[in-house]
């Protein structure tokens, strides 16, 4: 693995001469080495995964809660919380997040579900998933550390989302995939007008060629968000704690049911929950996270019913493209935290995933990804087990889009085909 | 065309038993006669269409723009405005609306902008098109005429607002499609789960059928939102006046680029703004509003050119699926409000809009619809040809969401394709 060499020092605030706000360096999250901030991820030390590290020092909390809540309408009312510059609101992104936490009362009932039930729906994003989030995060370290070019690896919606950021943000973008993706997908990606390249081979190969690229001369100048600026990208799922909190009138939920890709999201929800307890933003009482697999890629959920403190890698196969990575980086940190707060972590086979979509349309007129599906159906198998507790509060991420999932749904179709009469209308049996 | 009969009245608000907030009564558009609120929408003297009149006069201008701007982040902070009970936020619906109001310098540089350019992004809302606004107020209307089915006719985005919003509000929804739709669009219509009837015949023979069925016992009790809730569902339209007005710091834009199918959305943005002037809520000057078709259905745009105040029907022929109506039922007063206004009325063809979807993704991010093509064409053609002003603020509508229109395209791909290996990388000249 390429890792750019950076000098270590204790006072890296002071070093650095980027700025991005209240973070302070980079920490490794194994062995806490502290590195300045800069392009890399993983740490000289012991190869453990960096993260940011803040000062919040300064805050005083009701300043603080009442500065964000002056904040705008998106992600960066949390700017003081985020490894962002201060005015990050006026440089042009796509200003994601502060999406609708719905009340979920039909499916509460259906699902019998008392101390309420919230869906915190990520589809009314601007490329209509939650990664507009992380992206955005990276697109400010890219631009802190002057790189031209915004660039990543996926197969489905994160290609959007650098696209349409880097588009918005006036940077070259240069995307991989590989080069055999359904064309919908590649149709969603390609229309930002960036570089758009298949890679002959499969997404292990893409994420191969991707690191070669980084620590060749041919990548400088080149930020890959979910790689070299991976840590300042991470960050962005801890908006989502936030605005959980907030939406609750600055209340943690009892018990929130996160999908599990690399885990990364899960893991920064607990830290961004942590942090506002820290901050004194909300009360510091028990919550409980629960994460969600698709049954045909689940090794973390294999590892935690097996009581084990490693992932072990397995093949995907599921509908839940999203959600198929079966070597998640961030597997371990999930274990933990499930284990820790009293939650779990749960599969469903894929046509739970389907139902679960259908009910979650059916009873609150949500449309969610495929991913969508695996966290409403592991909340339903979850309280049906009796390890989810119906009588608190809960809140489900929907983070992605149906339309962006159609074939899931693809058998859906015509209740009745009648002629245009009365007589047809009523021979249907509608009335 | 089958109208219900009401009493006429000249104190309609008092006879009324329905709560609708500040709607006093129903007020034809051609002759002015007032009949009291209900599932109407032809006067019962001259068979103009009837749209909403209100009792605004208890208002205080800064207590009422206090009021709007401690509202909650979607329409109903418009609630004094609109055809809906005060309490409206708390029912169950999707919430639209509040919509962003993307400031496009990329695109305005390239269009040679200097005034400012923005653009209303309406893919933003729950079931990512415009139709979540109107379907909101029909609901509304539904609700206090108790009526227990939500229906439209539709060939796109209305099929799925209406069923989204009847599944979250617990409404029984039936819509009617002709039964040739494309697979996908079934498939965003039928998620939600309630009824989806195919009609074997075209468009027209759909809306033929839904007028009957108003007419007959076996409707009762159902509301059509584009057909007995028509005047209510159109008023929807107005908070997208509101909103930009707002959002520009209670300003009117100098001009404003709306697309046009019936040519109602045009229409309720004028009085939008006309009631925000009345109301002392934006300082009252000229602003104009311009319309946007397809060449391809360009009824309006034609009419406009000739010289003429009466629209001639046509056969539509274009992608821009959501805007071809042939036969616009407001065609005459869009006429009337382009003339007034000092806007005008173009058209953009095929190619054109293709085009100005790829430049809005390139510029700014954002995947626009078709009909976003449109008005982005639109605004283009009349920049080039001297009507649009450059130097003055521009709003131009993005009415909906390019993942609804893939189609439009299916040609973008990708830029290059190959070898896992940097040697092919430079082979590729993308360094």
């Amino acid at each position: 693995m390429a890792v750019q060499t950076v000098a270590s020092t204790t006072d890296s605030a002071a070093a650095n001469s980027v700025d991005l706000g209240p973070a302070a360096a980079l920490s490794c999250r194994e062995c806490g080495h502290r590195v300045p901030l800069g392009p890399v991820f993983a740490c000289e030390e012991c190869f453990g995964p960096l993260e940011i590290a803040y000062d919040f020092s300064a805050y005083d909390t009701e300043e603080l809660r009442g500065r964000i809540e002056a904040g705008p309408a998106n992600i960066w009312r949390y700017a003081p919380l985020l490894p962002v510059p201060a005015d990050v609101a006026t440089k042009p992104n796509l200003n994601p997040g502060w999406t609708k936490l719905v009340q979920a009362d039909n499916l509460a009932r259906e699902l019998g579900v008392t101390g309420g039930l919230y869906i915190k729906d990520d589809s009314g994003n601007p490329t209509h998933s939650f990664k507009d989030r992380v992206v955005a995060q990276a697109l400010e370290a890219a631009r802190a550390f002057g790189f031209t070019t915004l660039s990543c690896s996926s197969t489905g919606n994160l290609a959007g989302a650098v696209g349409a950021a880097a588009a918005r943000a006036g940077l070259r973008s240069c995307v991989f995939i590989p080069h055999d993706l359904e064309q919908g997908k590649v149709v969603m990606a390609a229309v930002y007008g960036g570089e758009l390249v298949g890679i002959e081979g499969n997404y292990d190969d893409v994420n191969r060629f991707c690191s070669e690229l980084i620590g060749d001369p041919a990548g400088e100048g080149w930020g890959f968000v979910n790689v070299n600026l991976r840590p300042y990208y991470a960050e962005g799922s801890k908006t989502l704690a936030y605005e959980i909190c907030e939406q609750l009138g600055w209340r943690l939920p009892d018990q929130i049911v996160v999908p599990i890709a690399s885990g990364s999201q899960l893991t920064k929800i607990d830290k961004g929950l942590q942090e506002l307890i820290g901050l004194g933003l909300v009360e510091d009482r028990p919550y409980k996270i629960f994460g969600a697999q698709a049954e045909g890629c689940s090794p973390v959920s294999t590892a935690y019913k097996a009581g084990h403190d490693v992932v072990r890698p397995q093949k995907p196969d599921t509908i839940a493209k999203s959600l198929a990575i079966g070597n998640p980086a961030d597997g371990p940190y999930v274990l933990d935290i499930a284990r820790r707060t009293g939650g779990a972590v749960e599969d469903v086979t894929d046509e739970q995933i389907v139902e679960a979509i259908r009910t979650l349309a059916r009873t609150e007129g949500i449309f969610a990804e495929t991913a969508g599906g695996v966290t409403v159906g592991v909340t339903k198998k979850l309280l049906g087990s009796g390890v989810l507790d119906p009588s608190l509060t809960t809140v489900v991420l929907n983070t992605g889009d149906g339309l962006k999932t159609l074939d899931a749904v693809a058998g859906t179709g015509l209740t009745a085909t009648i002629r245009p009469s009365l007589e047809s209308f009523r021979e249907a049996g509608l009335v």
